[in-house]
C-alpha cells in the first residue's frame, strides 16, 4: 500500500515546516514595526506549538516515530523571509512584505493540510482527518486575520 | 519610495516562478497516469504562457524589463514534485501525489497574485490590478479544478 507511504512522507514535510516556522515566528515578530503585525505573529507561535501536537499525536495512532523530513518549498519561502528582513529594514515596505511571507506561509499549510485530511478520509483514519481539520480551520483563520492586517493597512494609505 | 521595489521584486518572483512553472508542467503532464489530470496540466500550461504575456505586460507599463528573480518557494516546491515523480513511479500513490503538488503551487501562486493585486491598488496601478486579478480568477478556478478530481479519486476508491 503505497498510499499510506505518501500519507507519512507529506506528514513529516509538513511536521518539519512547522518546526520551521516556530523558529521564523519569533524572528519575525521581533521584525514587525506594527503592533498587531507583531501580536498575529506572536499568537500563530502559541498556534503552530498546538499543531505540531497535534501531528505528534498522528504519528503516535499510526505507531511511528514523530520525525520530520526536510521540506524545500517552506525552507524557501523562509529563505524570501529573511531576505524581506534583510533588505527592508526601517522600510515602510516591511510589514507589507513580512505580511506576503506569513501569507505564503500559511497558503503553503492549507494546501497540504487540504491533501492530508483528504487522504486520511481515504484511507479510514477519521480521527486523524479531524484533528487535521482542527489544524485547517486555525490556518485558514490565520489567513483572514493576515487579509485583513493587509487591507487596513492599504485602506489607511488611501485615507 | 520602498514600495514600488517590492511590488517589483515580488513581480520578479512569480514571473520566475512562472516560468519554472511552465518547464515542469509538461513533465507533470507525462507522468499523469489519468487522463483528465494530463488534460489539467495541459490545459494549465496554455494558461501559464497566457500569464507570463500579462506579467511582460505589467514590467512594459513599469517601464521595467521583464526578468526573473530566483524564487526559492517554487524550486522547493517543484523539487518536491520531481521527487514525487521518482519514488512513486508506476505507483497507485503517483496522481495523488502529482495533485497535492499541483495544488501547492497553486496556492503559493494564489497567494502571491493576492498580495500584488493589494499592492498594485495602493500603488495606484488600476490595470495591472486588472491583469492581476484575470490570474488570480483563472488560478483559483485551477485550483478548484484539482480539488475536484482529487475528491473524485476518494469517493471512486470508496465506491
Amino acid at each position: 500500500m503505497r498510499k499510506i507511504t505518501l500519507f507519512l512522507d507529506t506528514l513529516k514535510d509538513i511536521y518539519y515546516a512547522e518546526k520551521q516556522i516556530l523558529k521564523a515566528l519569533p524572528k519575525m515578530a521581533k521584525a514587525a514595526q506594527s503592533e498587531q503585525l507583531r501580536d498575529t505573529f506572536e499568537k500563530h507561535h502559541t498556534e503552530t506549538e498546538r499543531q505540531i501536537e497535534r501531528l505528534d499525536q498522528i504519528f503516535e495512532m499510526m505507531d511511528k516515530p514523530a520525525r520530520g523530513k526536510k521540506c524545500d518549498a517552506i525552507e524557501g519561502i523562509i529563505e524570501e523571509g529573511k531576505e524581506i528582513m534583510e533588505e527592508y529594514k526601517g522600510s515602510p515596505a516591511l510589514d507589507p512584505g513580512l505580511l506576503a511571507v506569513a501569507q505564503a506561509v500559511e497558503h503553503y499549510e492549507i494546501s497540504r493540510y487540504g491533501t492530508l485530511k483528504a487522504w486520511a478520509t481515504t484511507l479510514s483514519m477519521p480521527k486523524a482527518a479531524q484533528l487535521i481539520e482542527e489544524t485547517l480551520a486555525e490556518e485558514k483563520k490565520t489567513d483572514d486575520a493576515l487579509n485583513k492586517l493587509a487591507l487596513d493597512a492599504i485602506n489607511a494609505e488611501a485615507a
